[in-house]
């Protein structure tokens, strides 16, 4: 399978709050048309630097596709390193120049004489239009190797690496694609999971696997390649199944499905509607359930009550319950639950009431504690977990413990 | 400034979905130092290639840290390749075997042969304790240069930067610091900010200025660097008073604070509650303003009425203006407001009710029209706003308008 560098271009990229995005998206395009990301990096505007960069990209790999740098400035060094690179000159294209020159007439602006070089291009390449923007990209292809100019705002990139790169790239992809299948998994930890699958792999030498953990949930993550997407696929389908019969119902989901979009489904099947009951996490499981798309059919509400006044005023939880037990407590969570359910007639509630952090908590139910509170037509229940981490990360998996308990509930 | 590179190593985090994330905080921490970091890169689990990016780091850069690549397999290349790029043997460290031996042993577990491979160190190199995992780090020095290994788990990786990294990077760190200002921005486009800060750059030439366009909002990032973080304060000082004097109101707060803390500081210091009543933002602006701990003590809740029967239900608004207005107006979004400030208590109400996608809309009110409703002590008004984007970004950007429509008010 053909090998891919990707290069972005900038000190901006090389802050502690910033991240490259572009090459995540140019990954998975990359994969699905057959080549292998092996490297990537991000690069400083510095010539000596950069241009080391391309040499050692061009020396390894056959593609190498550069993101950034393409503007009208002097810190814009792209073009030169890819030119002293590959060891040719830069051309001026004069219809690029006219172009450019129309493009700011239109705008109103008058061209400034730094934008001249946005329009030379490496000698032999080829210029990519670049509707987004004033950078045009470029492609330059020699024995079977190419190297790919485009510039670094998603915007610009994205359309233009659709338009313009992706034939090109076609005939250089060889033989073989990539096929990924994605699980998601919930409830298990990362050392259960492996060894549950460790026996697995043996028996699928031409899978590679890679299990993923997010504070959320957990991924695996299948891939094989193979001259057609469909044989790739009969490599990885019996592994898929064999993933799936071990993890059982661990498993909600695959690829990018969200626990929330996986419920909404289970909803809309059984035409069944959700109202919610939010203390701890603020709304944060509404908004995860409205995030989806359609999510008005099965998804009526929230109540998030946040002060013990809000809990009795919206939701009917009575004044001598919150005192006797406290607002984080079991009896507390089953009475938002019945509350909710009963105040918005929905068929399902769940409630949702802990201490997220850093203060509150108690001795018996210190920081990080949750009590669930689950009502439907026939049941009210609720459950007592206990998350590590910070507040947020309490939080976020308190609302997916929620809505991977509904889930379960509702495949009985 | 002493330059560093960082190369993680893993052919894991080449996918679509993974992010480097150890890189944006080494980053951090090594600014603060006074390093900067001048290239990052990921390079998949192949020897020559990885020996290929020591090599040509440590000709780069003062000191390459590497993540990643310490485990026990033979994919685990970390090691021989960083040996070879530097000239020099690996070493079988007796002491560190038998400290892994103690390790499998309180795990109740054998000790694969394959562990091994974790006691060699870089010959003239030291030994990093790792308490979290297996693998130990190494640190390797020569001429004022520097290559440290660390593992890829962040719970390892980071406490073994702070407890054994740091204090030997201080004495290579220079006799410079960087010194980083941020200012948060809402409500300007990125060229109408430019253009009202472009005259400001020719008067403070040893600030460096970047400005980063997020889809929430905008961020103004000033450096300096100085002998001391004080002398690096005193360049920045003066060009951030003048970016708040341009820039007025648009500026909310700085560095990492978010609107919703903004907002929270304004109603505590004012002795003030907010409540919400969201239908489009399904729970989002709750979520964000109980985000900020302690925020119980001026947010009582949020009416998340995604249904116009809830909207009736638990706002009080008159099923007779649904109809006649339908959901999406501004006699709702009002209503709405006012609805949930009455029947609440809360001093202030926020109101959200729009069009998210990527169905629903009219003629006159398309997808990504949002009537945002706020009603005070003396006032009830609405506004209608539009927004650009897809359903996710839609919901987002309604989400911070509100608040900012809120600081705005609240500052009058």
């Amino acid at each position: 399978m053909p090998s891919v560098e990707i290069i972005a271009v900038g000190s901006e990229l090389l802050t502690p709050e910033r991240v490259d995005t572009n090459s995540l998206w140019l990954t998975a395009q990359l994969n699905e048309l057959g080549f292998e990301v092996t490297a990537k990096s991000i690069i400083g505007d510095h010539r000596d630097r950069l241009t080391q960069a391309y040499r050692q990209a061009l020396a390894s790999a056959d593609i190498v596709i550069s993101t950034g740098g393409l503007g009208p400035t002097e810190d814009d060094v792209t073009r030169d390193c890819a030119a002293e690179a590959l060891g040719v000159r830069l051309e001026h294209w004069e219809s690029l120049w006219e172009d450019l020159k129309a493009k700011f007439a239109r705008m109103g602006r008058p061209i400034p004489e730094n934008n001249r070089r946005q329009a030379l291009v490496l000698q032999g390449g080829e210029s990519l239009a670049n509707p987004n923007g004033t950078a045009p990209g470029q492609w330059f292809a020699r024995e079977g190797r190419a190297l790919i100019l485009l510039p670094g705002p998603p915007r610009e990139l994205k359309p233009m690496f659709s338009h313009h790169v992706m034939e090109r790239l076609r005939p250089l992809a060889g033989s073989n694609v990539l096929v990924r299948r994605t699980l998601k998994v919930y409830g298990l930890g990362e050392s259960a999971m492996d060894e549950l699958l460790a026996p697995l792999y043996p028996q699928h030498p031409e899978v590679t696997v890679t299990t993923l953990f997010t504070p959320l949930d957990l991924e695996v993550h299948l891939l094989a390649s193979g001259t057609t997407s469909e044989l790739g696929l009969q490599k990885v389908t019996p592994f898929e199944q064999a993933v799936r019969e071990v993890l059982g119902v661990y498993v909600y989901g695959e690829s990018l499905q969200s626990l929330a979009e996986v419920v909404g489904q289970q909803l809309l099947a059984a035409g069944k509607t959700l109202v919610t009951a939010e203390s701890i996490t603020g709304g944060l499981v509404a908004q995860r359930v409205t995030e989806v798309a359609g999510s008005s059919r099965y998804f009526l509400g929230s109540f998030v009550t946040y002060s013990e006044e809000m809990k009795h005023r919206l939701l009917g939880v009575p004044e001598g319950m919150l005192a006797q037990y406290s607002a984080v407590s079991a009896p507390v969570a089953e009475a938002m639950a019945a509350g909710a359910r009963d105040r918005s007639g929905a068929d399902y509630a769940l409630a949702l009431t802990g201490y997220a952090g850093p203060d509150g908590g108690t001795e018996e139910d210190p920081v990080g504690t949750v009590y669930l509170g689950l009502a439907g037509p026939d049941v009210v229940k609720s459950k007592r977990v206990k998350f590590p981490g910070d507040r947020e990360l309490v939080r976020s998996r308190c609302a997916q413990a929620a809505l991977d308990w509904l889930r379960r509930s509702l495949l009985t």
